[in-house]
């Protein structure tokens, strides 16, 4: 996607931190009311992807195409689309108050090293104190919900797990295939509670996933990005199974932790991930972050 | 970007592994030389990035906006941009032989899970039978070329270093700020060849890199991502600083590492990366992946 939000007086202002390459420089739009005066608004402005089947419209003579430069059998050109083969999703908030604006306009982002005693002091008493809701987890792997979209599950209670398409992942191309394991377990919160014990658990999710999505979707293991988010969006241990050549949101240093090293490291030290200084990046809204800031740490 | 790659018997092969979010379905499109014949030509569409200057215009009465939804404050609408701010970047080469539909068309990526014997026996043989040439890079460390483009320098010769911005960053914005560190010990060809010697070089990149990105860009070293790349495009030792915010190319868990983690690892264990399995993806055209393959270890 390329991103453009708007605003008047912030014309300089830099990038939105959202999950894409797309750059997005930020101008606030004046838009006029009913009653002619001038409100903030914020204008989102998505290109997107091109669609398979308006290809060869697009390539009809009545597009303008415009050589830029021709060296042997490479050339390139500029291509104006009719308007009806180059539609730009927008998205309006009107009238704006400044707190859309900060949510849309810039979202600062901050690296955290967290070391295992950050976690203890900080990280770990701020998940506790947040209910987070994780009923639809239960849900999905006691099959009040979802049941019918289960693509493989390993019932054990402890060394099980269910695998499930992710929502993101619409299942009609395999371009940007998205999957995730869900273990039966609870109370594995994320990476930090994981220790040599849960190793069975780690390898049947790894071994299994793979022949589950080799069987029904024709993806070599090799083709596959196998990892867990640190920090994770929701506190019941989960892993991310996406298509190698598809960017997938989180797949980036900085969040991700492939399951092949997770395993590694935990026959190495079982308590590798209680010890470890982890990286991750929250965003100046979170609350996290306050905490980190107010413990001196960020 | 969004790519898109034409090819007329391909119409339902999987995307190109291109390093973008984008989706990219592949149709070889006929195109007629002077004789009329068809042959085939290779065709890619991007979408670029929005202009700021243009966006005013691109929001002015004569540009189409159809409503799709309003909710209180919140409306979507489809937008129809007049063909000269919806420019596509067309590259066509044609006639495009069956190696240049195999370069563009299609590339599976295969992940490759290298065991310090891997390295050994397969990779290390591999890059000395290469003659890949660094002279740009010396040229870069001995001031004979780019010398008014250096950041910042540490000039000793064991654990300093050149902090030079990199040929995908125009300067322009902040948005996709991205430099790179390259050391001036020769001989470390990749985080293969890292030990607790090259400690006082890899802070010194860290903390000095971090200070002269505050210093001229303004840009704080919690909102970079800094990072080498296992395997490297080049085998002198560099690192890698890019904005946080920015989806920069190879910064994916598969193949960034995270200089602290760098300099954990090696305080762990001096050896840590001649032991440790390292994973990383190759194309189906890479010599070295054909190397793993005749190893038995892809």
């Amino acid at each position: 996607m390329h991103l453009m939000t708007l605003s008047r007086f912030r014309a300089t202002a830099p990038a939105l931190p959202f999950s894409g390459p797309a750059m997005a420089p930020s101008l606030r739009l004046p838009v006029n009311g009913a009653s002619g005066d001038a409100k903030d608004a914020v204008v989102i402005l998505e290109k997107t992807p091109f669609q398979e089947e308006s290809i060869s419209d697009l390539l009809k003579k009545h597009t303008r195409l415009k050589l830029q430069m021709s060296n042997d059998i490479y050339s390139t050109y500029h291509l104006y689309p009719p308007p009806q083969l180059s539609e730009i999703k927008t998205t309006v908030v009107y009238p704006a108050t400044e707190k859309h604006l900060q949510k849309y306009l810039r979202q600062e982002v901050y690296l955290i090293r967290e070391t295992g005693e950050d976690y203890k002091n900080i990280t770990l008493p701020f998940i506790q104190s947040q209910s987070f809701s994780i009923q639809w987890v239960y849900n999905i792997l006691e099959k009040t919900a979802e049941a019918d979209r289960i693509i493989h599950e390993n019932p054990d209670s402890s060394n099980g797990f269910v695998l499930i398409p992710d929502f993101k992942w619409n299942q009609k191309q395999l371009d940007d295939l998205y999957l995730i394991a869900i273990c039966h377990r609870r109370g594995i919160k994320s990476l930090r509670d994981l220790t040599a014990e849960h190793l069975p658990l780690l390898r049947n999710i790894l071994q299994e996933g793979k022949e589950a999505i080799l069987k029904r979707f024709g993806v070599a293991g090799s083709q596959l990005r196998i990892y867990l988010h640190y920090q994770p969006s929701y506190f019941h241990l989960h892993v991310h199974f996406t298509a190698l050549s598809y960017d997938a949101p989180g797949c980036s240093v900085e969040r991700a932790h492939l399951l092949s090293d997770v395993i590694d490291n935990l026959e190495l030290d079982p308590q590798y991930y209680q010890k470890r200084t982890l990286t991750f990046a929250l965003r100046a809204d979170e609350a996290l972050l306050k905490k980190f800031q107010e413990a001196g740490k960020a």
